[in-house]
């Protein structure tokens, strides 16, 4: 440890963590120890780019608080997000894959009955959403709780308008419905469309710098729990969107892509008349279940 | 782009960068994506790791502030910082080897003539140091300016003792001296003494976790500036020291330790009666030639 240079120094890391009680944690500082090193060799990294770098998660962190995470931001633009996601719900052939959560969820949304109005003022075209809870072998799924989120007709989620007194507590495009003894649920709510991720902050300056542009495309978001199964935790993508190739996140998988069907005005799937055109959407989702072999 | 798993979820993002006009900031992001899945996929990161790993990195941008710096802190116990500065300053044989800048550095520390006592009441036993300033071919560099600067008896450096608005903009133990016509230069300051980094953070906890302590061996800091010259960044580690093979920064170099040498009371090497103990420190310092071949 006293011939510290540019070739021993990993080794000298990698020693000093000999009396770690914790295997796991030293198996993982071990490799990110081996891999960070090996970046920084392999670009030959100067002095004025590492404090580049310290400057810029300094930045990250700063902007970083109660409502905006820019570290998950960070994470999900650079694909992390998604692969982390991916290798940890490996399932059976035939259940709903999942894909990243996103940093819009949010705890305690409004419970609906099925057929009920989730956008509760939030703006957009009339959507109607139906389907079926399952497992793997096609038997219903009753009770599943059935989370619900996504962005309104300015691509804003109801967390990120800016919040006026009145409108603190308001839950807008999101909601939580069961599904029924068939495991069928039905609800309405507005047309799902694209929008960027924020990109006010270093992650935006850093994907512009890339030639990377900031854009999602048009989804909703479900959290699907059931006892029995794994959690499921997914997004429905929108058939046709101009960035399903090129998602600012990587969360797009072709299984999760549907059609949402434009409906001239008339008679609604709940059997009300609407005066302006709308959409229906019609999606299954398949449960894992809990401790089955992946 | 819509076949996201795993597998092809790095082919993505590096694809993503097609459009990036800045050549090196390509390569680097492209080889920083490659690694970090790697390790992602090496150690099979689950979901929960994941959001530990971003609740870490939140609390480090939270605690950074502009008197600490926390992501270098994480960057110097990790062995990157150390990692940077050697491969950035490889030098002929013969040169004063660079070593890690730290984050106690401050610009406008005050100037002192050669003799002068730069430790401006910070505590410690009286220390007495002199050297040379040199090129590689032996040649004195008049003239070179010598920013020195070291933590007090009890580990603090100025910066870190809570500032008292009387003290608010004294610098103590930290100065600039100029190299005479003959390379050398002589100052009184006080013993270095170890010191741990600080641990009160979220890196304090990481070395926790790790079975690693806080501790730095006494230094000196360095940084010598001269025309026609590279800037030497360096430290003179304290011979003997418990800490010399478990610096938690990783800075030590052997040809950077030097014996400070006891004396009983009596007459200083510059003259004065001292009525304690006292220490000399001898160290010459030699600069590599600006454009020399590395």
């Amino acid at each position: 440890m006293r011939n510290i240079n540019e070739d021993t120094i990993t080794q000298a890391v990698l020693a000093s963590m000999d009396g770690c009680g914790d295997k796991r944690l030293r198996t993982i500082m071990t490799s990110l120890v081996e891999h960070l090193h090996s970046f920084a060799r392999e670009v030959k990294l100067t002095e004025d780019e590492w404090f580049q770098a310290i400057k810029f998660l300094t930045e990250v962190g700063h902007i970083t608080d109660d409502k905006r995470q820019e570290f998950i931001l960070l994470s999900d633009t650079l694909g992390l997000s998604m692969l982390v996601t991916a290798q940890s719900n490996t399932k059976p052939a035939g259940c709903t894959e999942s894909t990243v959560f996103g940093p819009f969820f949010v705890e305690g949304a409004p419970e609906y009955d099925n057929g009920e109005d989730i956008s509760n003022g939030a703006k957009g075209e009339p959507c109607f959403v139906q389907g079926q809870v399952r497992g793997n072998d096609g038997e219903p799924i009753p009770g599943a709780m059935i989370d619900v989120w996504q962005s309104d007709e300015n691509g804003f989620y109801d967390v990120q308008v800016p919040a006026k007194s009145a409108d603190l507590h308001e839950h807008r495009a999101r909601g939580k419905l069961r599904s029924g003894a068939d495991g069928r649920f039905h609800f309405r709510s507005i047309l799902a469309q694209p929008y960027p991720i924020p990109h006010d902050g270093p992650v935006g300056r850093m994907l512009e710098a890339l030639g990377r542009h900031p854009w999602r495309p048009a989804h909703l978001h479900f959290m699907i729990q059931a006892p029995g199964f794994e959690t499921l935790i997914t997004h429905v993508f929108r058939n046709g969107d101009r960035y399903l190739d090129s998602d600012a996140v990587f969360g797009v998988r072709s299984t999760l892509i549907a059609d949402w069907v434009r409906h001239k005005a008339g008679t609604a799937p709940d059997g009300t008349r609407i005066a302006v055109p709308f959409y229906t959407l019609d999606f299954d989702f398949v449960l894992n279940p809990a401790g089955a072999a992946r």
